[in-house]
């Protein structure tokens, strides 16, 4: 657990890793590259806790614990989480917390994800909130303060998640984005936006062909690419990424053309295991290109094993698809 | 107050309005026109609580607990939903509490949330969770579990907020809106699609044209009348609504064109002031076919007012509103 264990400066939380007068110049786009260079992956570690099928050491942990049903299931799912990150944490760059998982549990699955982001901060990984928030003016604004800012009251101020990144849906468009880019960028920080999703839903609305030419999501790569322009860093990456599903080879080449500087968060590849090649236009800006999500191939690696411990077989199975992305990129 | 103290059976939370065998045949659509009907209301009272801007008696109230700043903001906040009930529910045909306000106090926040939703049904308004949630196969159904049903643990069930309805973003398709589609027609619940934002930003990709003819917001039209045909019911309307902003009329109509059944919740019209005529298609499927958000516009009566005290003008306020909007469809 050295590499976990170690200072990491670029991956601190952004409460400590705050930029008095912009003294330290680095946006999240050089921070996520300096990231996978230092700890040599690729591998966003997913977390989508389900509280029926928790590891057993998670709910013999947590079941020795008193309170009601949600705050019984909130402190299993933290313990479960962290027994995850304690396995595999190592092999990743990055960790994702589906908060639609926590959110089902009510207030102690709040609690239970602010506790499983600030650990996965501490062990220097860069911390995903899988939200994909969307809305306008105030809202937008109070979304941000939830994952990124803190929240004025006469009471105090509230701190949000501390959030490094989070994904968020364009289809409100720029006036929806805006309030999030700025309450990312003032913290470096940064976002993944939907571009083009890996569901077969996505053919639905993101693949249709605008007039103007085009799909519905090259327009969102468009904006991507202009929302992000401002924050591209030293690295050629900047703090506007996009969440962009292993599909088609060529879509994917035709999407990198038009966000060259873009981050792209590529989920599913463990489960659906796109090949090397389909990858390539992801890494065309950098090894920090493109960041291979994970989460079920990892956590339960024991039971497509058939058998081994929950921790081996999941620190395996990470371990596995780092050097199988690391390679890819080589 | 006898109007929300009366037994109001349709628009009793889910919980208590199962629907054992499918017995009692009464969907979303059905529920909403009766409701709308017995209470001579469209208004829909938008509660966007800012920590910082509470009415002084909610402050006055949670000032004297004691706790974390979140924990005496989550109560102040609770507080201050309650007192704006107290003054303007009876108004009101249904209650729109936007999530990302809540969300930004954390665990709190989140109980906070609850208590005010629970509250509102209880005063038998409808309860519209304003999230515009959206995602994929397990966290689809982990935000329905969220919001609408309940989450098996080994420590129990855990119950969802209890939502007689659901803001949703259509970018990722049909697969989805089928979860929560699913999950909430099984409880009489209902769901409100992006389809048409008032914001500026709509024109980045909802107004889009698309090479087929019409635009985004029509194709997304047109799936929300797929999805809903299934759930039309006696009245007319379906448990498959839509988020249409108050633009221009030309396009109010063709939206409506491509869904007749949907029941529409209108956003911003207290703010900005959409004139009668411009609703015009809204009601064209019966006075439930269009649900008038007004939020600041009743909360913050007072300050536009310049004296007065908070519930009385807001209550004034969510009561001219009432009849405003009562007009225009008569």
């Amino acid at each position: 657990m050295a590499d976990s264990a170690e200072t990491d400066e670029a991956a601190a939380p952004p409460e400590s890793g705050s930029r008095p007068g912009h003294a330290r110049d680095i946006g999240f786009g050089d921070r996520i590259a300096g990231c996978v260079r230092r700890r040599r992956s690729q591998i966003v570690l997913g977390l989508d806790p389900d509280p029926a099928r928790l590891w057993p050491e998670a709910l013999e942990l947590a079941g020795a614990t008193e309170g009601s049903p949600a705050q019984r299931a909130g402190r299993a799912v933290a313990a479960h989480c962290r027994l995850v990150l304690d396995a595999a944490a190592e092999q990743c760059v990055a960790v994702k917390p589906q908060v639609a998982c926590f959110e089902r549990l009510g207030a102690p699955g709040w609690a239970a994800l602010r506790e499983v982001m600030e650990d996965a901060a501490q062990r220097g990984l860069v911390v995903i909130a899988d939200a994909k928030r969307g809305d306008i003016d105030i809202s937008a604004r109070a979304y941000a303060q939830a994952f990124f800012g803190r929240t004025p009251t006469p009471f105090g101020d509230i701190s949000g998640l501390g959030a490094h990144a989070l994904t968020v849906n364009p289809l409100l468009g720029r006036d929806s984005l805006t309030p999030f880019i700025e309450a990312a960028r003032e913290r470096d920080a940064g976002l993944f936006v939907l571009a083009r999703t890996s569901n077969p839903g996505a053919a639905d609305i993101q693949d249709r062909e605008l007039a103007e030419g085009g799909s519905v999501s090259a327009a969102i790569a468009r904006m991507i690419d202009e929302l992000g322009r401002p924050g591209v860093g030293g690295d050629g990456l900047s703090d506007v990424g996009a969440v962009t599903g292993a599909t088609a080879p060529e879509r994917m080449e035709a999407l990198r053309e038009l966000m060259p500087h873009a981050v792209w968060l590529l989920p599913g590849i463990g489960a659906q295991g796109a090949s090397g090649r389909d990858l390539a236009p992801a890494f065309a800006p950098g090894p920090a290109g493109g960041l291979v999500s994970a989460s079920r191939a990892i956590v339960y690696a024991h039971e497509s094993a058939g058998a081994g411990a929950p921790a081996a077989c999941a620190r395996a199975e990470a371990a596995r698809l780092r050097e199988l992305v690391w390679g890819l990129y080589a």
